[in-house]
């Protein structure tokens, strides 16, 4: 073993991840990952970022892999430093985000004996990734540095191949750790990846298209439902298909529909959440078909609608061949990509659909729409921010929006609005773990990113504040502070007592502002709607928290306010349909 | 599915965890979790324990396990909630400490199909668990009630038996969540286990022992060796063993043989980590046989030592059938129970050891800790709070130990002492992660607590604080301050100047003072010897920080002078041996 085996074996690797596209790469601080932490940090093109949390480093790289909309390399030492990434793995899995994950490990004469900071890394992940290599223990021939060469273009491309996700490759690393960073012939060796790719898309046959509009046309009172799509492309076939149809979509807050939607079409309904926990509503709106892009929106009332309201024909269509379809109804499973789908159903006829149905839909979001604006103009509550943030944020931006009741109140609040912002979230396994993480992340791929994060979300991640801080990151943090659990409020755990502040509501008391400012961090908190319209205007400057203080017990009675005024709306409504 | 179901099927399963030993239960808040939450919560005679982070948790259970020596139940909800307990599970898997982690689960029917927070949750710890149960759906039948409780007491049992560990059972629970808390026959129906157990205890026979024996007497220079032990019976027994044999016993910090050791025997060497880093005292001193008892101590010396100077005869006792030898020399292993060990040893005959070779020893190691304890004396450094730490904390106290520099300087500097004060340190992994919940957990378990840790590692668990104001608990906790990672000055990364301090120095530049007192945190900065010592003998009321900031390069250098003053011992014992 010399010290060119492990520095030409790993250059090999982290130049070809290079010639594959890779940009950036996330490290954290350990020993047996030296030559692939100095090998990044040393090569010429790539961005390395450094962060002492695992954890939080991985979220960090699902960010910036979400925003990119490609894969991000993570780098840590051997022990539990690799075990701290299984939450964004996670995650990543079930959001289909390419992560390239290499944790270092000591060669096999020093596992399984006891040695220290030496665990089992061999496939420690499970089924959370799409493919995990034990790479050979380093040699600098010709044989090994052709593979080393491969595998990082495998590494890659199974990464990101249609079916997004998280590779693991494991290095046993061999004294002498560190590199000769002095060889001139490290980098400018290759300019082009070693291996190419074309195809491994799903789509469908004219005539499996020609099948689906058939079915579809024994039916004129459909919806199009749309979830979080992957790309704008999509949003645009799926308005184009709205369109074509006569059709309402409705669209969930992850969908961009509601934004990337140029001329404010009238068919993109966005309340229907809000209109859904109406009994008379979801029997008199019952469709006959429903045609699903992108994943399960996040609406309770929808999917319990679905459920309950079985409509004769439900399609869902999914780019690669999974399972999306947590009502457990009767469904035609789609395997293509969006714009391939679409192209093909409009090329194979013409469906109309019964106009009256899609004004009545038109009209009752148009006046729910109206009635939410309105009722949230006063007040500061934890709805109100979210209907400041759709009114106000500048075009181009992009919010990240916690889980539980954030992305709730997002769904509700966050309507049709004429400038293009990006929403994004992690939906995956919808964790309150790693969100400010993920929200940096998207701010280090150039994002200029709003965060909206309730209390023990902001708690659970606060200590990624040093990892902005220490990459000079920028971001505009929304600390909807309840202390605790404001979600179980609507759960029927709240009505019991006995142990429902202990358990659900759980106050940790957190001094926000004091925590926030003890990092040096800008800090704001706001009482009035219009002072967090004035801070949310201005360009993000540096790492900025923004404290709205709310009550879990008022927010709730405020919910139930508003399910009246809906309630009004279609009473007024009532000889319809 | 009735209320009932649910709440006697769990009230059960949690009333025979208490039956068999259980006290304490680590709850992190979710809603699927419900029916396991509230039922502990309700139990009459369990202690709960709450935090949001359940990484945090997890390692807080590993701390309580560890100083009550018996298992800790864990809850968490389903999603990536259960992916945050798996750092902390390496570590007990390592350090063979028992846990039962409960994870509630989707019923079958709404897993694999898109719902929100529902991830794969069967074996997702693969082999770091020794046991996985997919529980059933719950149903309040005699059937069904008598297979709950007969499940709780085999996990209890499981990861209590001898080889401790481990034990994940996985609960899908259907709707309603909410428990019947107010039946009346819900707790107080058993009283005894279901399952009892016997046996189980590795040992060795008469004529096993006596072979042993025969092999140890073909020589006269040995040494015992002892890592972390796991009671004080097995302390006595290896201290009489050593007593017997009149042969030093080489004691790491964990071993607690240095403390707990009445009589402040001269044969129990704690210096050997500074006198072996000198090669002509490595060829000089040479043993022709080696006993270890625990694990594999903490010294890198003696590791290397070991490997280079392989002794004719290398026994490791080991209480388990497993490998813990890793310095890849020929090894005679014993699996036993030390005490059963010990007495068969000595019931088989006499072992005389050369008085010389105990004696220059004793001799060395008196002189060495006498220099050690000078050179400390002046000057605030890394080592010098080890040494004042050893001085002056009370009888009864518990050390907890971060990983990478403060267990190295603790294995250097904490040498013999009278007062018995128990040390710990999560060694399994040797992770930085989780040592503030670690430590918190020994507090909760009753311990008087002061924790020595690194800025790296503090940061890594900062919101841990939480989780200790949340649960007022007491501790004291010493932040070393290096700012940075202060063990890669020791490694050869640190002659390379190009990436070190970006990639291995890894200054944070931590607001230790600003962040604790932003949570209302008692804080102290110390500058002397003497200021430390003051603060060190007051009984911890609160949770206190105390940061000593010290330099990484100024650290190095004092480290190399204490070599020197080591060399000149030697060279006064030149002519011995």
């Amino acid at each position: 073993m010399t010290m060119n085996d492990n520095t030409y074996y790993v250059s090999y690797f982290v130049d070809e991840l290079y010639q594959n596209g890779l940009e950036d790469v996330v490290i954290s601080p350990g020993s047996r990952s030296t030559p692939l932490a100095m090998l990044f940090a040393d090569h010429p093109h790539l961005n390395d970022w450094l962060h002492f949390d695992e954890r939080s480093a991985a979220f960090f790289a699902l960010g910036i892999a979400k925003a990119k909309k490609k894969p991000v390399a993570l780098v840590c030492t051997s022990g539990t430093a690799a075990a701290n990434y299984f939450p964004a793995i996670v995650e990543a899995y079930y959001s289909r985000v390419p992560l390239i994950v290499l944790t270092a490990d000591r060669p096999h004469e020093l596992r399984d004996n006891g040695a220290p900071q030496a665990i089992d890394q061999v496939k420690m992940y499970g089924d959370y990734v799409k493919h995990f290599h034990e790479m050979a223990i380093p040699e600098a021939n010709d044989s090994l540095l052709k593979y080393s060469r491969r595998q990082a273009s495998r590494a890659y491309t199974l990464a990101n191949s249609s079916n997004k996700g998280v590779v693991q490759f494991n290095f046993p690393f061999r004294d002498p750790l560190i590199p000769d960073l002095q060889l001139d012939d490290l980098w400018g060796r290759h300019h082009e990846p070693f291996l190419n790719h074309s195809g491994g898309k799903e789509t469908v046959s004219n005539n499996e298209a020609e099948a689906i509009l058939n079915s579809i046309n024994k039916y004129n009172r459909g919806l199009i439902v749309c979830g979080e799509l992957s790309s704008e492309s999509e949003v645009e076939a799926v308005l184009k298909l709205a369109r074509e149809w006569n059709t309402p979509v409705l669209a969930d807050v992850l969908s961009q529909l509601r934004q990337f939607n140029d001329d404010d079409d009238e068919l993109v309904i966005s309340t229907y959440d809000a209109l859904l926990k109406h009994d008379d509503f979801k029997e008199q709106y019952k469709p006959d078909f429903i045609i699903r892009f992108g994943s399960m929106p996040v609406s309770k009332p929808y999917f319990l609608w679905l459920m309950n309201h079985e409509p004769d024909l439900h399609i869902v269509v999914d780019e690669q061949s999974a399972y999306r379809e947590p009502a457990n109804i009767r469904t035609h499973l789609v395997y293509s990509e969006v714009n391939h789908l679409v192209e093909g159903l409009l090329a194979q006829g013409e469906y109309k659909s019964d106009q009256d149905w899609t004004n009545q839909w038109i009209n009752l979001d148009s006046e729910t729409t109206a009635m939410l604006r309105e009722l949230t103009k006063h007040d500061l509550t934890e709805g109100s921010v979210i209907s400041v943030l759709s009114e106000f944020l500048p075009h181009g931006h992009t919010v990240f929006v916690g889980s539980s009741m954030p992305i709730r109140d997002m769904d509700t609040f966050f309507l049709k609005k004429r400038n293009r912002v990006n929403v994004n979230a992690n939906r995956g396994a919808n964790g309150i773990d790693g969100v400010v993480s993920s929200a940096f992340g998207m701010s280090a791929a150039g994002e200029e990113v709003t965060l909206v994060i309730g209390d023990l979300s902001f708690l659970h991640d606060y200590t990624s504040l040093l990892l902005g801080i220490k990459n000079h990151l920028k971001i505009r943090i929304i600390v909807i502070n309840n202390n605790g659990g404001g979600i179980f409020s609507f759960l029927p755990q709240y009505q019991n007592d006995q142990h429902f502040e202990k358990l659900f509501g759980t106050p940790f008391n957190p001094p926000i502002k004091h925590m926030v400012e003890s990092l040096g961090v800008n800090y704001h908190s706001v009482n009035y709607n219009e002072e967090l319209a004035g801070l949310i205007k201005q360009p993000i400057e540096q790492i900025e928290i923004i404290e709205v203080k709310t009550n879990r017990d008022e927010n709730f009675e405020w919910h139930q306010q508003i399910k009246q005024h809906v309630r009004k709306i279609l009473d007024a409504h009532k000889d319809e349909s």
